[in-house]
């Protein structure tokens, strides 16, 4: 063990290597941080890794703990489990404040700071509700652990309610997802699925056509980064599902339990789900001096490196980065793991006195599924695939970048029990707050 | 399906049988509601399930939650999916204010009310805190899956905090565990586990003897209930695993992170979890007319019925049952299960006209595990069994008792896990309130 060692360099412990390594601190640890680190394991480094929450979130997954087909560990894994075998990263649990680039510091909420060589900024982006009044607080939006448990007690706790209503008389109970892409498609079929099994499984007196789950878009069709006969097969099958799809829909105001849209219409809404795009305007991110990319990106050079001075660097969602072709690339998972490695590499090149490199994108292909047996991928050489095959290989996909084989094993476990409709499943309402007795 | 029948009966359709049967109100899906609602399942009675909890919990594993070795999921089972086979058995999630035995009601929370011809009576209990200053507040009890995560939330915040802390100067954490029953040795146990986990795969900078985790209590030995060889065995074995062992330790007050007993003692504790004892006098049986047994139960007849009226009864940890010989019952698992059986029993023989039977209690022995390899049991033809044997045991036990075969394959790939001691487990932080963004 290093624990004799350290007490040889009591003055900085974190991470245990010699105190002379440059140091580099990485904020934030999802798919950018995470492979940032992963390229530095085991260099002539020390990394810290700063994030608010102990464990890396597979986002792709979280629409599926919203909808009770998968537990919170499912998707989640520790960040200090996935380096423990590399000595030359720490882990630091907290909110990063500030980054004052003239000293050289990352200030953290407590007040502390990190003195960093280089920082690589990875925090992400959040839900964007574009100033549409009561979105930002009655919506759900769908971009942390927190956020899937929330929806998952509203959508449950909503069908308990309305099941003791529909002993007196008929009720209608509304689910509205707003945005029609891949999260808001995938959100909408697990729905429909969840909903469909809770009545008919766990016995509600609820009638299943009294219970709508409908997707509104202000586009005139789903999916608009997948060709049109993708975005078609997409709706037809969510369609047959039973959930609604509705075009041109302008939301105005969110209450409560309410939607309004531009033309006047209002709908009862027990949930609002809010898939309709995100912003890295809050993050901190958001913060750094410099130009600004679309939803308040922070603009990077093509080698992923911020304007305005030596060592900071940004990737994944929170970063703006040139597709070569005068646009940015999007905000995919991919993009993030590639941006992460790649500014990792950068900072390596710069610490050992090599020229740095733009990023070159290697297009991995997009990929929605849409429930079980059903899902749809653009691949980049193979076009478009759909129906089972296309499931399969989004289940694949998912389950091979699912970090640690024990949450893989979890997972698969699961979704075998889903896949053969068994009737068990984490269907649990746990209050936020709850008091002892 | 009997969806189309219901239309017939729209005066009351939970469950979905003749309004005519009698109704039988459970309160409380534990061990002990569970057991009586089982009885009755498919027979010429309407039973509701009434619970706060939409799920079933297993307390016995409820100190794994708290040490990070089982997910939530693992030991909770949605109580609607216990009972999707029975169409006479419906669940009603909610909390009971009230019961009016005049008019044979039991009053929900929002003021609507379940007529009942027979009611059974198993709010369980909470801890008890003896009125000591601070306890209510600050210490953590294990009797909930809230209580669970918010106690795994603390002691994972308290390790994190701490390691930030060690590496500016020494610090010293203690976890303190007030209770030397089964839940304290097993918590205190787990416990031990979970640091020295934490700290050696996690790569903290913390000295693992930096960490204490003390279990006290009043008394001269631990785990009162069983013999005093199985007593000092599970001492040496906490000692062995590094647990500290205080007897004598008479807690005055518990402060937001210190502990002060009677001898003017005062410890800082990062956390101090309650196990000293439970009482029954915060829930609806606490509220009942008529005689008091220890830790405010409700004393009942032979056969489970509550003085003072017809149809009322009790059955587990909220009912004193007299144990024949002068006393009563103790609290456990076996007892719940067998008089929630034996109530719903009397109950069908009060219907169909014959004559109620006092509850024989079969005694099932009891068990408490000490860590991973190591238990205790009293059996009670074989007499005590411990180490590998006791552990054996007390898994096959635990197992066969978990509510549906998927918990029980959860658990046990989680527990295999543990057994190897693999890296990871899920150590996970999750916030009770959270901001979005």
């Amino acid at each position: 063990m290093l624990r004799r060692d350290m007490a040889t360099s009591p003055v900085s412990r974190s991470p245990r290597v010699p105190v002379e390594w440059p140091h580099v601190v990485i904020v934030g640890g999802g798919f950018a941080g995470v492979s940032a680190a992963r390229q530095l394991a085991n260099r002539r480094v020390r990394v810290t890794i700063v994030d608010r929450h102990n464990f890396h979130t597979f986002l792709p997954l979280l629409y599926q703990v919203a909808t009770a087909g998968l537990e919170p560990a499912d998707v989640a894994y520790p960040i200090r489990t996935i380096f423990g075998h590399a000595d030359n990263i720490g882990f630091r649990h907290a909110t990063v404040a500030d980054l004052d680039r003239a000293r050289r510091v990352v200030v953290l909420d407590d007040k502390s700071e990190l003195v960093y060589d280089h920082v690589i900024v990875t925090t992400g982006a959040t839900a964007s509700y574009f100033d549409i009044p009561g979105a930002a607080r009655h919506a759900l939006p769908l971009y942390s652990l927190a956020d899937a448990r929330r929806l998952r007690n509203r959508l449950l706790l909503a069908l308990e309610e309305a099941d003791v209503a529909a002993e007196r008389s008929s009720v209608a109970l509304n689910f509205v997802v707003v945005g029609g892409g891949p999260t808001g498609v995938e959100t909408a079929g697990a729905l429909s699925e969840l909903v469909g099994i809770v009545i008919r499984r766990d016995g509600l007196h609820l009638e299943p056509s009294t219970v709508r789950v409908v997707l509104v878009d202000l586009a005139a069709r789903l999916l608009t980064a997948f060709p049109e006969s993708a975005a078609r097969y997409a709706k037809r099958e969510l369609e047959s599902m039973g959930v609604e799809v509705e075009f041109g829909r302008s939301v105005v105001e969110v209450g409560p339990r309410s939607i309004r849209f531009a033309d006047g219409e209002s709908w009862a809404a027990a949930a609002v789900v809010w898939a309709a795009g995100v912003t890295a305007a809050g993050t901190l991110a958001g913060r750094l001096e410099g130009p600004r990319g679309p939803g308040g990106r922070a603009v990077v050079g093509g080698d992923l490196r911020v304007e305005g001075g030596a060592g900071v660097w940004a990737a994944g969602d929170a970063a703006a980065i040139p597709d070569g072709a005068g646009g940015y690339l999007p905000q995919l998972a991919p993009v993030a793991i590639q941006s992460g490695r790649h500014a990792a590499r950068q900072v390596l090149a710069v610490l050992e006195g090599r020229a740095t490199e733009p990023l070159r994108y290697r297009d991995k292909g997009i990929m929605a599924t849409i429930g079980r047996r059903a899902a749809v991928a653009k691949l980049p050489h193979a076009g478009v695939i759909r129906g089972t095959v296309g499931w399969l290989a989004w289940l694949g996909l998912h389950l091979w970048y699912l970090v640690g084989f024990r949450n893989k094993l979890r997972v698969m476990i699961n979704w075998t029990w889903r896949y053969f409709d068994w009737p068990s499943g984490p269907r649990l309402i746990v209050a936020d707050a709850e008091t002892a007795d």
